[in-house]
């Protein structure tokens, strides 16, 4: 037991060229913790939903929300077995030969469970989640009333167990193909943030907030 | 029965948000055929998996590949249900309440089953998953040999239903809302891709193949 490493399991253990696999929770919660958007399993009866969706991390627990009326979250606050993905798609690995070809990515994929949070933890959940979008927002705006908290359902994600997958770097060819008259190499891939495009019903002249100019250019 | 849109059920009716549902094939396929990574969703024994992979389309199919020895692929190739998502992610909705905020975004769920497919349709599927990724590709490089088909497996997922879901435009607040001294609007987010970096291990001066330079630049 290891308590900086999840324990590998057949769940977890990445099968597929093993190398590309992390079991550290450094590196795993340094993925999870530049990413605000995930995609969430579960399955009801054989069935595998999935569905893209915000969350925020403290400490070993994932917080999601959404509307109280939600069929996801109310199908996973029983405690279901959940599956959860965080992909950063980095770029094209463009090889000589088409079976080379790959791509270069950063993921992180999780097994655990939810259950609701009431209360405080709710609230705190709710600040995570937002924080995690865009760090500091939530102490610019009209924060939530009683009724929006009621419509409102966050839950917690225990992880059971994770693990990363990372591939970085150019193609790997087969020896006799780096003879080829043909260009290989990397084509990087991000994603960037635009200039802000104010609400057309802004009432006044008002500037683009810390919020958004730091999510904007987080070195700045 | 409208053979241009996708018959709605339980499983794929947007039930939050319906103004936001859409079912024509239109609207589904032009998302689908704008990315090449979707997370692909299915269940053992009640335990749900998840996984970001690549895809390409071919009217009413889509085809994803791996090694011969995935975990996924073999047991995809069952014909048990699957959900597949594609997200497209185009910003961050600011609006002046922590309640109001939400992303712009167009995403595609759909649920089917595949089958693994051999021979000529297993040729082209993997064209097509190529092609979809970066168009023309295909056909500069150096194609698959016997050696490297066989360790290589290809599904055709049938779409039994599917559904898109689409937020565009400005936050939408409470009225009460709209006086207050801050800013709202839109951080528009995009994927693009940079500079090339050749492969260090390219052994002659070789300009940067059409293919890649097309992917850079759909519109040159």
């Amino acid at each position: 037991m290891d308590e900086n490493k999840f324990d590998t399991s057949g769940l977890n253990t990445v099968k597929r060229l093993p190398k590309r696999g992390h079991y550290d929770k450094e590196t795993i919660f340094n993925i999870l913790d530049r990413h605000f958007l995930c995609h969430l399993a579960w399955e009801v009866d054989g069935q595998p939903f999935i569905i893209p969706t915000a969350y925020g991390r403290k400490e070993e627990t994932l917080y999601v929300h959404g509307s109280s009326k939600s069929r996801m979250l109310s199908a996973l606050a029983d405690g279901r077995p959940l599956s959860l993905v965080v992909t950063q798609f980095d770029g094209l690995v463009l090889a000589r030969s088409a079976f080379h070809h790959s791509i270069n990515y950063q993921s992180v994929i999780l097994f655990g469970h939810a259950h609701e949070v009431e209360g405080d933890e709710k609230y705190e959940a709710l600040k995570i989640v937002s924080d995690n979008i865009i760090h500091g927002r939530w102490d610019e705006v009209r924060l939530p009333t009683p009724i929006e908290l009621k419509a409102t359902m966050a839950l917690a994600i225990t992880i059971d167990t994770a693990s990363a997958k990372i591939r970085t770097g150019p193609p790997v060819d087969d020896d006799e193909d780096y003879d080829l008259p043909l260009w290989a190499g990397v084509l990087p891939a991000k994603l960037i943030y635009e200039t802000p495009i104010p609400d057309p019903k802004l009432k006044m002249e008002i500037e683009v907030s810390e919020s958004v100019l730091f999510k904007m250019n987080p070195s700045r």
